[in-house]
């Protein structure tokens, strides 16, 4: 048995404390600020999750964030961050003062950031600000977790450079239902993991875009589907530009996440709007009022680092075509008829 | 302007008469024996053929197999094979006979065929027996006929071991809405057109094998996503192994064309049927009835070749359910619990 920490009780941090407390460890969900009222109603007798539907093992014992026993990050065998890209300048806050050794940290927090004014992932900068990070593990992969809560099949993948941590939180978590793969390439992974929202919101945008009324869902398939196949492609590509690997991106954390992105989530929900039409602002300012949309941010960090390629539009038309409509608030333009695949 | 034959007037050929008469060349549309009533309504004044739901341009000239004059064969540029897998012996038997020069043939037909008792794809069978066919050229990619025959945004892919023949067609047939990428990798992109409906079969069984009646569709999202992600590692590994390129099945022709095939046509309803406990006979007999499921008989030649190969239970976890759902007409069993993703 081990002792498992998981700080930030939203969708992800909350699921993942099912499999964890499945496997007979002792699991400590620790609530975010932002996470008081998740973790009262977790705490009321019958208590469920109010945005999983479904309750948490009784092996889980969930706390605010004030109220944790200094003790409990020290002893814990690893901490798993379970907060969105918001909350991870709290969260390398909260652990900094709150650990006094060296951990692995596994993150389910998607974003890119910068890294001495260059594109980077997690996976470069989080280490280096959190100096009790003793190992970076990612996890990725295709996961709604609304559906792992409920111990519906489910394939994901942890990443670490030092892959024996990721091997040995595999060990931790698996369960027959939640099936793991490990890789070294936590770069890749990191990349995979915020691109995939980026790029759902314009092959998402592709359902919308070309109606069809024969269809119980009103959507034609060819565009999307040539769109996805881009986003793989130029997914791969760009992973590769950030040092990480290809096989990562035709994999879980990459085709994967992608696949079960698209259709559903928030980021698909805007793409919907722009494919139908719609303006960024237009669809944040109603569909997705109050929402975090993280591929937004991630298309105002990739914008410049196109604007850095060679020849950006012609070798990343889809990423352009989300950059475009995102900070210049148009159109979302993605033309078949300018497209050269090979 | 070129001269275009395209014999075979079911969906997929009639739809490719469209970019064809689009682009100002001369297009005959022969039926096959079985399209007898396809090519009278054709000829009716504001004729729709009846499973494109689409009018063909004024271009297209349909007659019936019967009465094809016998210069026609021989004055086109190519001839495009708009046959399904059962036709293929009645086409080449057909070409054979009535053209008396070598041309490049290009096909939509999919299939894995055997070459001296080895599990192979048409691109090797099909030029050996067919001796006026002077360039193979196989056709592939996320393409629903009908979107395309309605002009909707499509990407696909042609490959030909004589890669200036694919670019050649592409020439012809590349319009606004159809946008072509080409390979020499005949083998692989044949591999891939036939493997994309068995592993349609099974994908698709995932999306109903777990409902979530908190969605539209009824269908949880994380196991289908995760076999999506199995089928194309595994589509990769069989395409290398019969002499194709893996970058073929993480493109248009292998992970595109899977895209569009999971949850429409008849592979998928197969699929759904599984998933939801059925067996592939009652399937067969009830939702499918009288219908060609091509997926079912690559199952069959795929089920030998499996058995050959070390280790295929572990290697091609998804292959071997698919196969012994097949074969045995038997429960879907795809069990995440034993699979072991790295």
């Amino acid at each position: 048995m081990a002792n498992i920490a998981i700080i930030g009780a939203g969708v992800m941090g909350s699921a993942l404390s099912v499999p964890a407390a499945d496997n007979g460890h002792a699991v400590t969900l620790v609530g975010s600020p932002l996470d008081d009222g998740i973790i009262e109603v977790l705490r009321s007798p019958g208590g469920v999750h109010p945005k999983l539907d479904a309750p948490l093992p009784a092996g889980v014992r969930p706390v605010t964030q004030a109220e944790l026993q200094s003790t409990v990050l020290d002893e814990a065998d690893v901490i798993i961050a379970g907060v969105s890209s918001p909350g991870i300048d709290w969260f390398a806050d909260y652990v900094e003062t709150r650990l006094s050794r060296p951990k692995p940290i596994a993150f389910v927090t998607k974003g890119l950031d910068l890294l001495g004014g260059a594109l980077a992932t997690y996976a470069d900068t989080l280490p280096r600000r959190m100096t009790r990070c003793q190992a970076f593990v990612g996890i990725g992969g295709p996961c709604i977790a609304r559906e792992l809560a409920k111990c519906v099949p489910t394939l994901s993948i942890y990443a670490s450079p030092d892959r024996d941590v990721a091997d040995r939180l595999r060990s931790l978590l698996q369960t027959p239902y939640y099936r793991l793969a490990t890789t070294a390439d936590a770069v890749g992974l990191e990349a995979c993991a915020a691109l995939k929202n980026f790029y759902a919101i314009g092959v998402s945008a592709m359902q919308t875009r070309h109606p069809d009324d024969r269809r119980n869902d009103g959507q034609s398939k060819n565009p999307c589907a040539g769109a996805f196949s881009i986003a793989v492609a130029e997914m791969t590509m760009i992973v590769t530009a950030l040092g990480g690997s290809g096989e990562t991106a035709i994999g879980l954390a990459g085709l994967g996440d992608l696949h079960v992105t698209v259709g559903g989530g928030r980021n698909s929900r805007l793409g919907h709007g722009l494919g139908a039409g719609r303006t960024v602002s237009e669809v944040l300012a109603t569909d997705l009022k109050g929402e975090t949309v993280e591929g937004v941010d991630t298309a105002r960090l990739l914008a410049d680092w196109l604007m850095g390629q060679d020849d950006a539009r012609a070798q990343y038309p889809l990423a352009n075509a989300i950059t475009e409509a995102v900070l210049g608030d148009g159109f979302f333009e993605f033309d078949f008829s300018a497209l050269r695949p090979t």
